[in-house]
């Protein structure tokens, strides 16, 4: 249980914490953008200074493009555990400029009809306010007990939104210094307003391109039309044997390592009310796709997937061309779960497609990425420990979710350091990160610091 | 028979034509470029005048756009029949100028290694070398005999390479003054430099443009994919349903209509030693696609076929996004031959399409044109008397061949007027028209101009 002492001293704050914050965030620290490069340096450096001024062994080292700030609390001692806590400090570019309602880099405070507040400027969600309920959590304990319960290592990056060019080699070149018990990521999103969330499964992906080619030129369909290969209905074929009728993916081998969720989990997201009919129909489907037995959360948060991304050939301009092209070519992705191996995958869809090649039909292939499924084991103590600590703050469980698409740092993490990740984070869907008028609810702010304080006197114990 | 004196008159006259048609083809006559206008307005007078001096009635009527030149020949008396020829005085554009070995509009006779010669222009084959071949007949005749054997109206547009904007409402128009017994259309090929050939096939057209959409917006494939509808694989699989295993196209009713070929015709193309697997292999292709049980030859002149043309959905630039698409769509193209009807093959389809969309999906369908397959029937009188001169002067057989493609006048002179066309030309396939370098053999130029005596002698008979 954590001190209640912390947890008011971090209430009388709030209005400090808030002022910090709003500083953060005028600092416009557009990473992909080389104007804002001196902007990016200074969010870094007054970051360091934060920091420092808690008591962290902090300081802004340099990359081949913006800093990274490294930040060490080891005074917990050795018998402690050791966790590496993620975030950046760079944000988004601001375009559209004419849809912002009050200038981005200007933060607010904005009252809504319900009577909740939210903070809006850019960053404000995505991740400079994630990044300080951690930063006020730390402080909050030190000024209130002397110290952290644990021994922490902050790791802020500054070119997040432009690709994180920097953060392989970085971590490769300072892995052992980065390696630690476990890492706490904090761009994911509560459940819902009142829900905590974990995120414990992020879908790995395998991304193929494949081309058929036919002739050696596009050729006239009415001079050859009928008797020449068409490489789009070759394509077409592979690609509609992807599926059978009931949704399954009909790669050999494709489900091997799928695993079916805990009984305990399954209980879990069947008490969130999520309404998969709402979901689809906020974006105009009227029914369901893929699998037919397998409910719309499990498809997007537990199951493997095919999905075309993308497909061209012959001529797609306005009008009418009787082309019968040389060439035609899908981007193919999987998203992976449990242990489905993204090499055995890859190369079964290779295998399949070659397979179903007429005579006259070549193909080629080009990858583009393979990352395995990643997960945090359910018996997890950090697991365990982080849903206890955040059920106690918002007075009801934390939902223990998937998520479809995938958070690289968190592959990086496993991959690179052998380091699993639990993902907490309080944003809310409807953050509009990465777009105008982006906003952090006050209560994501004020309560993500108080359950960052309750989660590092869980993970202590 | 056609009399000796006349062809020894096109003999002993090849210079002088030859002469001729290096005027016309020194103007540069590219009827797209708006620059040109004047140049097109001086080959239509230009013809005028050579058609006035060998004694038709000529002139160059005014359009929207060029003139069309028209000159009648009517004193062969009202029971002979009454031919209208047709053939265009337009050309292409000659970019790229810089892989010309010559100027476009120097003409030049280039000898070859193997002795024969070649008239070099643009324009030396489309089409002012086959209209030439015709002109150079009835001069001739003309002074050789005091006429023509028929009646003969020929006309000449200046729009054919630039989509003939004026000719169906100029055929409309003068709808009376051009239905005759029958077109001759010069515009197509030999079927060796031996071997003449009359085309009396064209294959109809249907196209048809389908668009699936699924969501209203593009989706992330790691939030929704799984779950959400993702029309490139509806459309992957309707496209791919179009064909079944053996080739044949599984429309319903697709197959009504369809004529098998008279066995004399079977013989004809049996006799002409037509290699498919050259055919292909010159396009790189080692296997031919489509129908198992039908030649090569019989897929591309007398077999109906369903042809994608263009398919894109989704992210096709660089690299990858895992996107799943609100949309897909594909140009599909149907080739009519015999009395299959263009409006129930498009009402197929789009039923074939709607009867397999998977509940949450739309089609959309955009028709691209539909015009039916055009058959001289094989007991024609033209055709036969055609066949009879053809072989007299080439020493062998004319090859009765069918065209994948649709030669649009071909299908307006039917729907419009009525009226069956002959189609008899003289260019080889290597002619380059439309490309660099283009090229007319001297002996289809001068045994052209034989060829012609020779049929329209057969056509008064």
């Amino acid at each position: 249980m954590t001190d209640i002492r912390v947890l008011d001293r971090i209430d009388a704050d709030l209005p400090a914490s808030l002022e910090r914050l709003f500083a953060f965030l005028r600092i416009p620290s557009i990473s992909t953008d080389p104007a804002y490069k001196p902007a990016c340096a200074e969010a870094a450096d007054w970051l360091v200074k934060e920091l420092s001024g808690i008591g962290f062994d902090a300081s802004a080292r340099p990359t081949e493009g913006h800093p990274m700030v490294v930040a060490h609390w080891t005074k917990a001692g050795p018998d402690k555990p050791h966790v590496l806590f993620y975030a950046h400090y760079d944000v988004q570019p601001v375009d559209p400029i004419s849809l912002w309602e009050t200038p981005p880099f200007e933060p607010r405070v904005a009252r809504q009809p319900d009577g909740s507040e939210r903070i809006v400027a850019r960053g404000s969600a995505d991740d400079k306010g994630q990044l300080m309920t951690f930063v006020e959590a730390c402080r909050a304990m030190v000024a209130e007990t002397g110290g952290l319960p644990i021994n922490v290592t902050i790791l802020s990056e500054g070119e997040e939104e432009s690709g994180s060019p920097s953060l392989v080699p970085f971590l490769l070149a300072n892995a052992k210094e980065l390696s630690l018990d476990v890492a706490l990521v904090c761009d994911t999103n509560m459940w819902d307003r009142d829900t905590p969330a974990i995120t414990t499964m992020l879908r790995g992906l395998v991304g193929e391109e494949v081309t058929i080619t036919g002739a050696n030129q596009d050729l006239h369909s009415g001079m050859f039309g009928g008797a020449a290969l068409n490489p789009i209905h070759v394509l077409a074929r592979v690609l509609a044997g992807l599926h059978d009728d009931s949704g399954r993916v009909t790669l050999p081998g494709f489900y091997d390592g799928v695993p079916e969720i805990p009984a305990e989990i399954a209980a879990n997201w069947a008490s969130l009310g999520f309404d998969g009919d709402a979901f689809l129909g906020a974006v105009g489907l009227s029914a369901p796709a893929g699998e037919v037995d397998r409910t719309v959360l499990e498809k997007i948060w537990s199951r493997p997937t095919a999905e075309v991304n993308g497909i061209d050939g012959g001529y797609t301009g306005d009008g009418f061309k009787t082309v019968l092209p040389a060439k035609a070519r899908a981007k193919v992705s999987f998203r992976l779960v449990g242990d489905q191996d993204p090499d055995k995958i890859r190369a079964s869809f290779r295998q399949f497609v070659t397979e179903r090649l007429p005579k006259g039909a070549a193909v080629s292939f080009h990858p583009h990425g393979g990352s395995p499924a990643l997960r945090l084991a359910f018996d997890s103590p950090a697991l365990n420990k982080g849903r206890a600590a955040l059920e106690e703050e918002w007075g009801r469980p934390a939902a223990v979710v998937g998520s479809g698409g995938s958070i690289p740092v968190v592959g990086h993490f496993k991959t690179l350091l052998g380091m699993d990740s639990l993902m907490v984070g309080f944003g809310l869907a409807d953050d509009r990160i990465h777009s105008p008028n982006e906003k952090y609810e006050m209560t994501s702010f004020h309560k993500g610091i108080r359950s960052w304080a309750r989660v590092l006197d869980a993970l202590a114990g």
